[in-house]
């Protein structure tokens, strides 16, 4: 089998550990003398500027109002401390100021490891990616994520799984973010399930936390194979939960997928612990009393069709099993009702 | 298991493939419009300016001569074929003048994915890291190794392997290297007997010189650990040659350091597809004839109390088995005598 592929390293520096939030005044020293702390309900940096205005795909109104405080008190380095929202808020100020950011996550969200920011405005988002967005350091701390709710935490876990899976066939899909993303599907397997049994423990929000940052360098790598185009849609189209809905249509993407490539299927299998992909997903999904169907969230059997028309179009060209009307209306029903994939 | 570490991750973007030598062109002309071609017996870029007076270990004046023949030509991006001198070579130039570095590897060397440089002068070797030496990118065509001798190629490649496995354990191992160097041992446990049945088969060639770039990017990473100490201070005391001294002493560290780091230890030898990590590495180098014995390249049983005083001061703090006179000297002699572990 030959080896051919174009891979980009983007640089980062991580420091991950339980306290490492100790190391934070030590990090942003190394970038800056002046920091401005976006989000940030912890006060991780006391005197240093803040501004907490932080709102779901990044307002461009709220950017500009965060540039311009950034630029009045001469701000030389951002620290981002929250989800996705405040890491996109942050980025949308580096991509103007050229500022460099040190970020904090407290989800699993897995921005701070990308070079892609979005911007909302008049209800339309743009999205690009660009070398000044991406943050210089992250660190991890997962003592700030025992506050996240176990069923956030599921499903939001689920979802950075679904980040690994999609890229082992996404279209620029490489041996170097495959690895990347096994190794991230390894520690997710190992901490989802601790998480839910032990919710206040750190071990397991340590995996889940390590394997969000995996799935989150894998999936800027790979780029979004046929679940996220999926999900995309349904997204976007019907409404439906971003993190609930990845983690419903994930298992019948992959029993869609794997049968044509078993060697993938077989590293994933193995990641997964299991004696095959499909059923190493279903043992974690169980064991994580994962959502099942997209029925409960809203979406209607005779929303199928639209969906169809609607995915069709954006079908990776390159997805291992060839994608028709039929088998990918199968593939939503079996979403929808919640059947089980074997 | 608690996960902490500090990880840097370097920027560089690769460019993998049979044939992809056809890319140096547009690969350079990313960088800059007046090359200099270091090394190159192939003439990869006719008209280009080229400076062709390699040596080992990088002499000083040779490195002065060629950023003299840089400077002299308005030279904005180097492009560098060949082996480690090569690289090592444009390194040093790159170092002072801030050009960026196009490397196309034709060895298994592994130096086109660190940012490590060095220089000697007056027989004394000086080392450093600067992210200026680091290629900015990578063009790895394995249509270029097809003429490494296959003796070399081994070597070689259980010189890369040996970078994966003291990866695991080195100073600074972390999660994230310990992945991409159990990903460059699967590649080289496949890669290295395909060479060795077929050398003229560009799929083995393709599967080695992709181990041999993970090994690099983990080891530069992850640092040196036991097995490097050891081997240098053997080089540099005894004048064993590089990459056969590294694959005669490997197992015995393997197989020292192995009791100790159970769970590591199991996926080493699951990237070896094999039921122990020691096992793993005794099949691969079985199957390549892999050199046995420091014994039968000068090293003598009387050397090995010198070289165990020599070694213990330089043994890293946090080697997962404690090291001791007594079993350093024990490990040597396996080694010397070229006894097999298992």
């Amino acid at each position: 089998m030959s080896i051919s592929f174009t891979h980009e390293t983007l640089p980062q520096r991580v420091v991950f550990g339980a306290g490492s939030l100790g190391q934070l005044a030590a990090e942003v020293a190394r970038l800056g003398s002046e920091p401005m702390v976006i989000g940030d309900e912890l006060d991780v940096l006391p005197g240093a500027i803040h501004y907490r205005e932080v709102a779901m795909h990044v307002p461009v109104e709220v950017a500009e109002r965060a540039r311009a405080t950034a630029s009045a008190h001469g701000v030389d380095v951002l620290v981002s401390v929250g989800g996705g929202s405040t890491t996109g808020l942050a980025k949308a100020v580096a991509l103007t100021s050229g500022l460099p950011i040190v970020a904090v996550p407290t989800t699993y969200a897995g921005s701070e490891a990308t070079d892609v920011w979005g911007l909302t405005s008049g209800g339309r988002k743009t999205t690009g990616s660009d070398g000044r967005v991406l943050p210089r350091t992250v660190v991890y701390d997962a003592a700030l994520t025992l506050t996240l709710p176990v069923d956030l935490s599921v499903a939001s876990g689920l979802n950075a799984v679904a980040h690994c899976v999609d890229s082992m066939w996404a279209p620029r899909a490489d041996p170097i973010n495959q690895a990347l993303a096994l190794e991230g599907i390894r520690a997710m397997r190992s901490g989802l399930p601790q998480v839910v049994r032990d919710p206040t423990g750190i071990e397991g929000r340590e995996q889940a936390l390590y394997g969000a940052y995996l799935s989150a360098v894998a999936f800027a790598s790979a780029g979004s194979g046929l679940h996220h185009k999926i999900c995309h849609v349904l997204g976007g189209r019907f409404n439906l939960p971003h993190a609930q809905t990845h983690a419903v249509v994930l298992p019948h993407v992959l029993a869609f997928n794997a049968p044509s490539v078993p060697a993938v299927a077989q590293r994933v299998a193995s990641a997964f612990d299991a004696s095959s992909a499909v059923d190493g997903l279903r043992r974690l999904r169980s064991s994580v009393d994962a959502p099942t169907a997209l029925r409960d969230y809203g979406f209607q059997e005779t929303d199928i069709p639209a969906a169809v028309e609607a995915i069709l179009p954006v079908v990776p060209p390159d997805n291992p099993t060839a994608v028709t009307a039929a088998n990918l209306h199968e593939l939503l029903r079996h979403a929808w009702a919640g059947q089980e994939q074997r």
